[in-house]
């Protein structure tokens, strides 16, 4: 099936081109084995710069790269655009959409989505941040936002508007809060000349006591120092559970008026049948070798080790990815099987221009030198030359002219 | 209404952010007049390399500049994001579908969309290409067809997933089709490796016996000759009347299967109600001075001089927009009005790599020289420093590497 050509060699199927995927897809190269690759999007994503390119920093396509290039000119690798719903392990097949696919060995590398806990007004009224289609939308957003509170004539209607509020503080909240905060501040008034922005609010409210859970307690508070001094209305102990009548409900009651709810509060793996994914966020068991079955797989975001549960970051899912192409080599050469162990290389978020925070083992970095650091490694793992020149280019202009020039609101559709 | 600061001066609104729109709001820059300018997107679309857009050569952004970006730092010059739907003339009020806007001077250049000639079968199919968004929705089209071909067991589905038809042998359709014939020659088949591409079939459908009618018959010639040099299915007098079970019907009953319909076959203006918009292709009647009514204009493929009709093209919007910007002076300080003369400057369509053809007057280029002419000309005119320069990196990329690096397929959407 799937107009895959015939091959002497045994085939192993990657589901999902992630940074997981791609680990393990790079690992079988000399293996000698068929490789198919399957993902609903025909590009690599590269997920953590999605809020740049949500308040208009980057091009989409500078983090995006199509997943035919990475796999070009390697022997009897193949990629086919598909949507997975899951696995019969007992016939080794995947299922897609549009078909089935047989498998020798499989590795279900499939990520994870945005996780509303089940409370469906946030669900219909929020954006999303997973995605690069998730991505425009909400610059789309944001500048229609913007437009609309310009025209606008009803007070309480444009404060509305002009309140941002990002739920979750986690990385990608914290960096999103920076980034518009930032935006807000330095490149808007320029546009618009007319509307005051000292009403415009960017918000981050964040259940737990304190943001970036995962760094260190300083490393939290010089967040919450450096945010709060970049004009973002942080709450803490800010706990959503509601979007009704145009406010987000947080604690019992208490509301802020906004058309603009983005949710990063929480991840859950993604669909998919046909193995046990009943361990916590939906994910799926594996064991010390990421194994799930005889010669299944799951890694990264929608794997979990309940023996030693790892961070759904994208280090976690390269290093697996790795250990996992190096062991079905080892299964097809009857060797032993290596264990899989993870080597924490650190944790780094931005805040703003000249603003981060880095932690590398006991190192703990914060200010200019880790934003030159996360410069830095983020170019590092973009994929593709012309990526890194491109993301290179956009940040330098935005560094030196103080503008966003990415501001134009752009959909793909048909008009009416 | 809209917000729109009160001001001593009278104001001129301007409906339109195209090459029209802008022409006249640069004539008014100096005029001391306040200046509104309206329209449904935020940024000027440079339609005339739309299909770059579409066949993957360059970023949307590229071709597209925010327009709060042009008027930036003009004084009493305003910009508003709004649908207009037509003009109240006795009240001197132009209505949108979010209030109205009080004017005394009216520039309309609203532009024009795409024309389906009524046939609804052919409008729900299709996909035209008057904007970035359908550039977009186009270039996401072709990969997924390609994904689907490629993935496809059913030889007749995989040709109709193969077949390429573009209606209309105008600079669209020709510039559109070269585009899409090179893509297949040099990039694609890199890509998709399992796949055949001489089974991918490039058609251009023409109406009339020759292509790039507004050029000389040798020009037409020789784009024909370069065309099918390329390999492009070059009819003519094939009119199309019907998409029916999945086929392109053309001449009375021939058939093209094809998931892939393309029209580029005709322009209709843009829906504007209260001016007398009777003309042909919807076009609101103007008078030597390009007004409707005593202080009324209209300019762009918008607008038609019965007396002496003018090809809709960017020239013309651009000529009329600075006439009539001066002309809104003149009337403010009392002196006589300048009659619209058009001065044609030529006109000019690639084929594909080094080959193009330029008519400037009784001088007619083709081939690597008018090639070189039209990266200089549309360069030239594309707006903006940062967008010059992107636009010239994208091409150049191509050109060295033969490749077209933006294959992903990016959508503005929350996911499922």
């Amino acid at each position: 099936m799937y107009n895959i050509p015939t091959s002497s060699s045994r085939r192993v199927v990657i589901i999902g081109g992630g940074f997981g995927g791609l680990a393990a897809a790079k690992a079988l190269r000399e293996s000698g084995l068929q490789v198919v690759m399957i993902d609903s999007n025909n590009c690599h994503q590269f997920q953590p710069l999605l809020y740049q390119v949500a308040t208009s920093g980057l091009e989409p396509t500078a983090i995006a790269f199509p997943l035919r290039s990475i796999l070009r000119g390697r022997k009897d690798f193949h990629f086919r655009m598909a949507y997975v719903t899951g696995v019969d392990v007992e016939r080794c097949v995947v299922m897609t959409e549009t078909g089935e696919l047989e498998y020798d060995y499989l590795v279900v590398a499939a990520g994870a989505d945005t996780n509303y806990f089940g409370m469906s007004n946030i669900e219909a009224a929020s954006m999303p941040l997973k995605s690069i289609d998730e991505a425009l939308a909400l610059r789309n957003r944001i500048y229609r936002s913007l437009e609309s509170a310009q025209k606008c004539e009803c007070v309480e209607e444009q404060e509305r508007l002009l309140n941002f509020v990002i739920v979750g503080g986690g990385a990608t909240g914290v960096e999103l809060a920076g980034a518009l905060a930032e935006l807000r501040n330095r490149v808007l008034p320029r546009d618009f000349p007319d509307l005051d922005f000292s009403r415009m609010k960017v918000w981050l409210l964040n259940a737990s006591d304190r943001l970036l859970e995962a760094f260190s307690e300083k490393s939290s508070e010089k967040c919450l120092t450096d945010l709060r001094a970049m004009g973002v209305d942080v709450l803490v102990e800010a706990k959503v559970s509601d979007y009704a009548d145009g406010a987000v409900i947080y604690n019992d009651g208490q509301r802020i008026e906004s058309a603009n709810l983005i949710w990063a509060s929480g991840i859950i793996a993604n669909k998919f049948e046909g193995l046990d994914n009943t361990a916590r966020g939906r994910r799926i068991v594996i064991d010390e070798y990421c194994r799930v079955g005889e010669r299944v797989f799951a890694i990264g975001d929608i794997a979990i080790n309940n023996e030693s549960p790892l961070p759904q970051v994208a280090q976690v899912a390269i290093q697996q990815g790795r250990n996992v192409g190096r062991n079905v080599i080892n299964m097809e050469r009857g060797r032993a099987l290596e264990k899989f162990v993870y080597k924490n290389k650190g944790s780094m978020a931005t805040i703003g221009r000249n603003r981060a925070v880095a932690e590398i083992g006991r190192l703990r970095v914060s200010g200019f030198a880790a934003w030159v650091l996360w410069l830095f490694v983020h170019l590092l793992f973009i994929l593709g030359f012309r990526n890194k020149l491109l993301v290179m280019w956009d940040w330098a202009w935005s560094y030196v002219t103080h503008d966003q020039p990415l501001r134009s609101i752009i959909e793909a559709k048909k008009r009416r």
